[in-house]
């Protein structure tokens, strides 16, 4: 599609979208707000506030201990069930537990064991540092004889992916990336990295963060073994909510967390002494579920169900893109670099621009633009674009917002030294 | 203090109570149930409700990622201060993250790493399963060298003290178990064990689920290396609140995380790839903190600070003294035997009544005659008793109510076959 660089042409995208109305079941107390910052905490659906009120009031104040029979002890799995149809997953291989963090520990400690011959572990610079602190932690806690492989990038954009491919051998036991790097954008191509793995006899585990609930996703047919992922950001869980995990169901006899607790226990209430895992894809489990976020994430996911995810992903390409354009014709001449692959099928949902005064940029257009991006060191400005609630008019508001920032020296005013945290 | 068994003197008693007043801070929508599960989940305070609908309205849906500025980065921390006064903890030493077992599992690990010569883990067969079950994953992680030695109770409630002492030795890199046994009620002198697992060259590790917010605790003075325990029992965090987390001040530099996470790095929000723990005990964190959670439990924990550990402890010993008062005048003519000890000093705030219908009166309770307690193989009929929200007419009428179910055979409509799952 040929983009124009017009407001009018903004307002004309917004008429002919399809998923427009979906706005509406967001939350937006400040209509002045553009909200870029989806793909870092995604807004409140109606629905989930709502549920929200009521779980707190109704099930816990109400039912108390009873609410465990009443639709919370299946919570990880029903829960999971609705994840499972946004990335490709036949049900069954899907819970909602614990942290990312905590569910890509127990999923690449349980590839380690699977694999004790080998030694080395495939990742990339790019990939979200705490998934490498776990794989360091992880390397530690195996006796220290593994090798962590990052491969790098040579622009902090795309990723070589001859590089990467060719790292992985006969030595590797798992190899280990974030769908969408968290920084850049890039997309890694899931199903060629997978085929490689597995023809070396590796593992994969993907971190799905920055993709689930706005891009494609197949697991099953690209054959992945492992994988997790945020429910906070295009899933709009709320801040903090729990993570998800998915085994695949062929692997499902074989992997054992190495967290073992009484949610994986085959009849927790037995409350026998010995540990015997559960048969199914719960022997993730650990602890009491999070019941309030679980519950208040069943509304959200069940509207990005009914969007679809084919139409999601279709205008995420749609806004990215334009957004893209704006970069090119209004941004590049005031000093702003893209950071984000140009090829659409290389990217995900939100396209980073690179600035050496990134960071004063981003701390303006929050204070007194009425704009949230986020930023990434060095010099990465975040902008999310989340389909279901990011309109074609914010983009283009945006986009003039940040010309007057840069324009009118706005930045300057603010100091260089870091104080937010996020 | 002697008690009388009649409803006058119930009614007395709540008349003299000076923390009678803190009923009315909770949410009571039926003034008929009397609820004898805090001990499971505790009751949702009316505070609490009013902060979740403020955090999710106000702090998500309007602040959105810049909540994190506005005091969610903190609430670990902030909320782990608060748990501290209640578990004579000195500052900088708790947190509140993740599960009770996912804590465990860091600590357990954490220590069995600082005693690498050591191979035997001392607990007993009353702690909480899921705490043997991480410790069994523990031990296969190690290597499967260790040992779990569990040292049991002849009757099923009261612990030999010096059988416990004695099974701690040399080869003792571990001691661990919970405060107060879950079955039982049984009450752990935590100094003395401390005391001898120290003399021995180990480590002690305490599960305080059912005991934070109850009883009396000091855990610098009683010099303990290490606790975990849940907020959602007297604490009223929530279904699935997170837990908390101790490491002794003298230990922090020492004792390090399995589980390497972003949470748990210094300056997180460089992202740099290596990790390099913070110096504190914000180091056990891993993910993303469940923020909804954490800032709905701190005016339940404030509550609980205003009321004061010592009265509440103190009305705990009173509630369980007269229930098993009116226990052995009224329901042990009916087949009922106490399943807690008698030793006030000796028991948390749950007594448990054993009977072999437990199951079925258990169930008659909750359907008809609205007294929720709860049931624990094999014939453990738990009364949990609450002291801020629990009155002595409360357990005077459940006491009432247990006689109607068992002297009018009311239990025997209900299948002995389990279909609940908590």
């Amino acid at each position: 599609m040929k983009f124009e660089s017009d407001a009018a042409f903004a307002v004309r995208l917004d008429e002919k979208d399809e998923l427009a109305q979906y706005r509406a079941a967001f939350h937006f107390p400040d209509p002045d707000l553009i909200y870029l910052d989806g793909n870092s905490l995604g807004r409140l659906t109606l629905k989930s506030a709502e549920r929200l009120k009521e779980v707190v009031d109704r099930e816990w104040g109400e039912d108390l201990i009873r609410g465990w029979n009443k639709g919370w002890y299946e919570a990880p799995s029903r829960v999971g069930e609705k994840i499972a149809k946004l990335i490709g997953a036949a049900p069954q291989q899907v819970i909602v537990t614990d942290s990312t963090s905590v569910n890509l520990f127990k999923l690449a400690m349980a590839a380690l064991m699977l694999r004790p011959g080998r030694k080395n572990i495939v990742s990339e610079a790019f990939n979200f540092p705490s998934d490498l602190y776990i794989l360091q932690g992880c390397i530690q806690l195996m006796g220290g004889d593994h090798q962590l492989r990052l491969v790098s990038s040579q622009d902090g954009v795309q990723i070589e992916e001859d590089s990467f491919l060719d790292a992985i051998d006969e030595g590797t036991a798992l190899v280990t990336f974030s769908h969408v790097a968290f920084k850049s954008g890039y997309r890694y191509n899931i199903e060629k990295i997978a085929e490689k793995a597995h023809q070396m006899g590796a593992m994969i585990l993907v971190d799905l963060s920055h993709s689930a609930g706005v891009l494609p996703i197949q697991l099953d047919t690209w054959e992945v073994d492992l994988a997790v992922g945020c429910t906070y950001k295009y899933l709009n869980g709320g801040p903090g909510s729990p993570a998800f995990l998915y085994v695949h169901k062929e692997l499902l006899q074989e992997v054992q967390s190495p967290i073992w607790g009484w949610f994986g226990q085959h009849q927790p209430f037995n409350f026998d002494l010995e540990y015997r895992p559960v048969d199914d894809i719960r022997r993730f489990l650990v602890g009491s579920p999070s019941i309030l976020y679980l519950l208040g994430l069943e509304p959200a996911l069940d509207l990005i169900q009914s969007a679809g995810i084919d139409r999601i992903s279709e205008k995420s390409k749609q806004l990215t893109s334009y957004l893209i354009h704006l970069v090119q014709h209004e941004l590049e001449p005031l000093g702003f670099q893209l950071g984000t692959p140009l090829d659409p099928e290389k990217r995900g949902s939100h396209v980073s621009l690179r600035h050496p005064e990134g960071y004063r940029i981003n701390r303006s257009l929050i204070e007194e633009m009425s704009v949230i991006p986020d930023f990434r060191e060095p010099d990465f400005l975040r902008l999310g674009l989340a389909p279901l609630y990011t309109s074609f008019v914010d983009v283009w508001q945006a986009i003039e917002r940040i010309k007057t920032v840069v324009m009118e020296g706005r930045y300057r005013m603010y100091s260089k030294e870091r104080i937010e945290v996020t």
